[in-house]
């Protein structure tokens, strides 16, 4: 199957190393990316390349707030046995059987089954996979995902324990059918880009002139959705929608994100506090284990016109499973760090197709944005034919880094154009940033801005009264 | 509260370290453990050593299938600093705030929250500190747990997420009312021990022989419930139930164990192909995380009088939850190495034991059984109040490395008399079976038994065939 794909010579195509960096940005320093329960991230991620015998390397990453990165990193050194000395075209022949390999090894299995840290390792190593054959291809990861026959992209899917919701029979023919007039669709999203919002706005951590400030630039800038961060203070919350709401006026749209911070009973009352502000969405209201109790918050709350979005911390297929059948979630927030690639993402765009139910993928955070915009543009043309109250999530935090950065322009996304999934971090970014030798922490831990891990563990006997 | 537990000067109550070692027994060199998920396990712990100033130490361990050991031995290195340092009085004071501090750490949560590798490093130091408290007072962890007041022993308690199910006060009014009578139960579970039951005889990898020799022995033994492992071949599963009804008769129990090797519609015609071998549970039957299709197959199954058992895999509280409220599973599973520590254990058997719902923890491996006797001791004496249709797991593998190993008697539990949470390693033990460096590992690397990490890692290109 396909392998008219390749250019490569079989021995080239063979991977011959695995490596994995500790790469961290001290985002905490600013309070970016700060909501009610991450109050002082820093944007990391674990950051694997792949590199074939003939010399072409794939990159993918996971998403991490700091701390436990490197617990990450040793994860992916211990799936790395299951990659290396495999050729890539035996991986792409059957790319189901392979992500299955690495998400039910007979011992490692145990430390998640497909959740948690190992599957973190997972995403970073699938991804990789991803933006290697999409660049062996010579095509952005969008165009790949477009221009795979139906039967060749559900192959890479592997259907364990979805298979009460979404076949493989069906998922062929949900595809089949969205191939009319393709062609044109990519022509119009080339032309008009792809709708974006933005949480840049409104971290909580940020002053009050600080949002005002940012709000007026995207505003300005065209975008038409903004969602602030919630749940720490009703006041507060109250105080900070009212003034992006006189800045953006009752056209555009709004959502709140409380990251979990209610327990069930509380999401509720609180939220309907805020109901006058015209909400889109609210995001994670509770725990993203909670099913039924996302179930509840939706009955109350979609009379009023609010949906409820989840989705960035949902371990895996099964469990988007339990939200879609339980009518949980109106906006299906998969992350494509957190899932085992590619691969799994593609099962919960169908399984959320297939019920009716929107996919907004998560992008909230260091590189996250420059891989869903492929995912979005393939929905778009491939699946759902819309972009109708869908958005690609838009923050303005460490583009910079990355070689073929997301361009968005008037609130929306620009196709990207360069072979890849956009996951390639630029080399002098990496000698400054990865951690904890990289050029810019060793400043930093002199200054006394961080503490170096390097020396004795902190004792942090304040830790019980967190 | 409760300072008067103390014996020791507050100084000497301040932990000065914390040690983890990667301890792993070689177990597939005989099959054992194997199932139909788990076919080559080699039984493992991430084992965990808490010192006091005083000198006094507790020891807590998570659970493993030997690769992915060294993962959780990092997430627990990762999350010491949150431990070292702190005076285990204030641990102790607000256990649940303590906990809390671990699974909600500011950076950390990204990676779970709440389950896969991070809580099962949580689940190793909460461990110790159970039996570093119950050694403190000269007590084992059952009779701690039976002597608190309902009000302290609640205070350990994390309810967040849990509220809507079970609050604080509910919980202590159930604890209250089962104070009644608690000595005569002492006495009478003193007397006659907790019933276990075994499978020790039913790893899918072992022969017939085998299957016959251990069958007979436990039956002997005076066990009343036998559970084999099934799933990967419906004559096979025929044939070996056949072989154990032929050998324990009509009137003892017998159960099977899938360990998730089914779809859901798998699942129910499979185990209806069984039903005429008079099972008392069928555990696992399909993903650990999916709650709708395990209360599909009870609604199957119940009314053949097969009752459903799950969570050895389930991540935490808040999806045992989501288990209870759809009447999903008959059977409470709770991993004493997999939750947040007795903590978290503690809310479970409380939602459990208000929703009507039995808990017969999970002890099918190395060390398992040590911690859960005095889990099912606490509950019959504090609690339920009953033994019937409750069990204590047992297995044959490994109590020979625990200071203080279990004792079966008649194929009862006896209750255990020496201070702590039996969690104990031999000295002797650690020497020989630390990985890689322990004394048996370099014998083995040497004989050729098992590869050595130290060196380069085997090329598994046969990876993707799996």
């Amino acid at each position: 199957m396909a392998t008219h794909y390749y250019y490569e010579t079989i021995e080239n195509l063979k991977i011959v190393s695995l490596d994995v960096k500790d790469v961290r940005f001290p985002t905490s320093l600013g309070l970016h990316g700060s909501d009610a329960m991450h109050r002082d991230p820093d944007f990391s991620c674990a950051y694997v390349t792949i590199r074939l015998a003939s010399g072409t390397t794939g990159n993918g990453f996971t998403f991490t707030c700091g701390r436990g990165n490197e617990i990450v990193v040793a994860a992916i050194k211990s799936l790395s046995f299951l990659v290396v000395g495999a050729t890539v075209v035996d991986i792409y022949k059957d790319f189901a059987a392979f992500s299955r390999s690495l998400t039910n090894e007979t011992q490692l299995r145990w430390l998640g089954p497909e959740k948690g840290v190992t599957h973190l390792a997972t995403a970073a190593i699938l991804n990789a996979l991803w933006d290697l054959w999409a660049k062996l291809l010579k095509k952005p990861v969008w165009r790949l995902l477009v221009d795979l026959p139906p039967e060749q992209l559900v192959s890479t899917i592997d259907f364990k324990y979805i298979k009460d919701v979404i076949t493989k029979e069906e998922a062929i023919e949900i595809l089949r059918k969205a191939q009319d007039k393709k062609e044109e669709r990519i022509k119009k999203i080339t032309a008009d880009g792809y709708p974006a919002y933005t949480s840049q706005n409104g971290w909580i951590g940020y002053s009050k002139e600080t949002l005002i400030e940012l709000t007026e630039k995207y505003n300005d800038l065209g975008f038409n959705h903004f969602k602030i961060k919630v749940g720490l203070n009703l006041d507060d919350d109250i105080r900070r929608l009212k003034i992006v709401r006189n800045i953006i006026g009752w056209d555009k749209k709004l959502s709140i994100d409380a990251n979990q911070v209610w327990d069930v009973e509380e999401a509720i009352p609180w939220v309907k506090k805020l109901a006058g502000f015209k909400l889109t969405w609210v995001e994670e209201p509770t725990s993203p284990d909670d099913i039924l109790g996302h179930a509840t918050i939706s009955k109350e709350l979609n009379p009023l016109g609010i949906g409820v979005a989840s989705g960035e911390m949902c371990s895996n297929k099964v469990l988007f499973k339990e939200f879609l059948l339980t009518d949980a979630i109106q906006y299906v927030q998969v992350d494509p760090a957190r899932l085992a690639g590619i691969n799994e993402i593609l099962a919960v765009y169908l399984m959320a197709h297939k019920k009716g139910v929107k996919v907004v993928p998560h992008g909230g955070a260091l590189g996250l944005g420059e891989m869903i915009q492929h995912l979005q543009i393939w929905d778009y043309v491939s699946l759902s034919g819309t972009t109708e109250d869908r958005y690609v999530e838009y923050i303005d935090l460490q583009h910079e880094h990355f070689v073929n950065p997301v361009s968005v322009k008037n609130g929306r996304y620009e196709v990207p154009t360069t072979p890849g999934y956009s996951t390639t971090l630029k080399d002098d970014s990496i000698l400054k940033y990865e951690y904890p030798v990289g050029t810019e922490w060793e400043s930093m831990f002199s200054k006394g801005l961080f503490h170096d891990p390097r020396k004795a563990p902190s004792r942090r006997t304040s830790a019980i009264k967190l």
